[in-house]
């Protein structure tokens, strides 16, 4: 398949995923709407729908449509958001912009901000419990509290990521530790969103093994970039600034290894993910082009 | 039976409560043993555990022992304790003790308390999803996934009362508004507490539906001894100081229809509540003795 058509199904597929989310977070005429207008502001704020995207892809290589699903790369959407809403609070990042829009402490304020992430977090569950109420099918009832017992660990992996990251600024870490913030702070969500699409697509155990290394080696790889892109991105095509990371003190791949040594770690990670791939024939082109994505995105 | 009976009872359930929530909260030699020490600060600080016991109380209406709960109550005190953990943060409440002990920020910086805070309440998700995960039997499978459904989605009304009391922070409210919002912020989870007793103890609709009414009911009751006693409460009793609503122009119960007003309103509505124990005999004591214990308290 060709770059072309890579792109059009990535856009496609954003529209879709932003459709749903739309219809998960409604504002309501009630004394708590700023609260609502707070956690939309932050889900719809655009971002590039990377976990809800693998989920899907991953979901589609077993299954016609991925509408199973949806209320879980909903969920994750929603987590994710949260984890940006918190991160960028002033007394953790302290950022001003995100998506090119001011960050959401910014726009609505401190105490508003904390509040829609932590309703943003417990909204993910409510989905997730919404379904379950739903699922008629004992087998799947199964698979689907399985999901959600992994969803929600993961999510704890992501905040001890966020944690070591807050603990190690400005302190010179070794690689081993850089790896284990990296793979809880960013890889957790994104490995879960792939073993997600492969619970709920009903993949083999095998299947799963070999999806779950593909996912933590692009959960590495799209860490190495982004440290790339804070160091050498474009600041408009990111919408926030570059070098903040230098500034700080923070280590990265590129203060650690250096530039062009991480881009050749890049490089071969994403091939050894796409290695793992091989086995799904041409079903599996769409992650390929995925972990490409990753590799040379701008932003 | 006496009153020198329920205070034993009360105690024996307290240590109960404690025993449980060690167990479930560890602090392992890890990077972010930080992070897992000041969640169990403010998880173990103390607190009359209030709500758990509800949950057993209520279990034990209908069952010989409380085992099915444990989860879910260990779930309501971190929830809780996540709640508490904010609502303090300087962005929000601005408070520095609690339980007479300084407050999670004092003690362990404003990040970390953020982050155990948002921990806290992910690890009642994770709590919830590893029981599903070992139940087996399918008609306890669909009792707790309508357990879970209805705490996530009462933890979201909590967050609603937290949000309107911080809108509202030097505003004269009207009567209707200052009890939506104790309705949600107090009295959401104090009622599900209540439910999921009743749920898990396999009432039948009719006794859920009474007992929603006795729990609506004390977390009123609750809200107006909290206003009672930040007005005239023992500030060594408390662990807190006393005339910090007042200070804050805060509209409460006490400063709407003043303090004898307010004390006969609770007497009222404890009085009702207990009303709708009675259909249980004498099995409902102690859900009665709970019921004066919060209009009697001093903290």
């Amino acid at each position: 398949m060709s770059d072309k058509n890579f792109k059009s199904r990535l856009k496609e597929l954003q529209i879709e995923v932003n459709h749903e989310l739309e219809g998960y977070i409604k504002v309501l005429d009630v004394p708590e709407k700023k609260l609502q207008e707070a956690m939309k502001y932050s889900l719809m704020a655009g971002g590039k729908r990377l976990r809800p995207i693998l989920m899907i892809a991953t979901c589609l290589l077993f299954k016609e449509n991925y509408d199973v699903c949806i209320p879980y790369f909903v969920a994750m959407e929603m987590v994710h958001n949260f984890s940006l809403i918190h991160d960028d609070l002033p007394a953790i990042d302290n950022d001003d912009f995100r998506h090119g829009k001011p960050t959401n402490h910014k726009a609505f304020g401190e105490s508003t901000a904390i509040l829609a992430g932590d309703a943003l977090l417990n909204q993910a569950y409510i989905t997730i419990s919404n379904d379950l109420l739903m699922e008629k099918n004992m087998d799947m009832i199964n698979l689907k509290i399985k999901a959600f017992n992994e969803f929600s660990k993961e999510v704890y992996q992501m905040m001890i990521g966020e944690f070591v990251d807050i603990e190690c600024e400005g302190k010179d870490i070794d690689v081993e530790l850089l790896k284990y913030m990296h793979k809880n702070k960013t890889g957790a969500l994104i490995k879960e969103s792939v073993r997600i699409g492969a619970l709920l697509g009903e993949a083999s155990l095998d299947e799963l093994e070999r999806l779950t290394h593909y996912a933590e080696k692009i959960g590495l790889a799209f860490q190495i970039k982004d440290d790339i892109l804070s160091e050498i991105g474009d600041e408009k095509k990111m919408g926030k600034p570059v070098g903040n990371d230098r500034e700080k003190n923070k280590v990265t791949f590129v203060t650690k290894y250096g530039l062009s040594e991480s881009q050749r770690m890049l490089n071969n990670i994403i091939n050894e993910a796409n290695m793992e791939i091989e086995e799904f024939g041409d079903k599996g082109w769409f992650l390929k082009e995925l972990a490409l994505y990753i590799k040379n995105r701008e932003c």
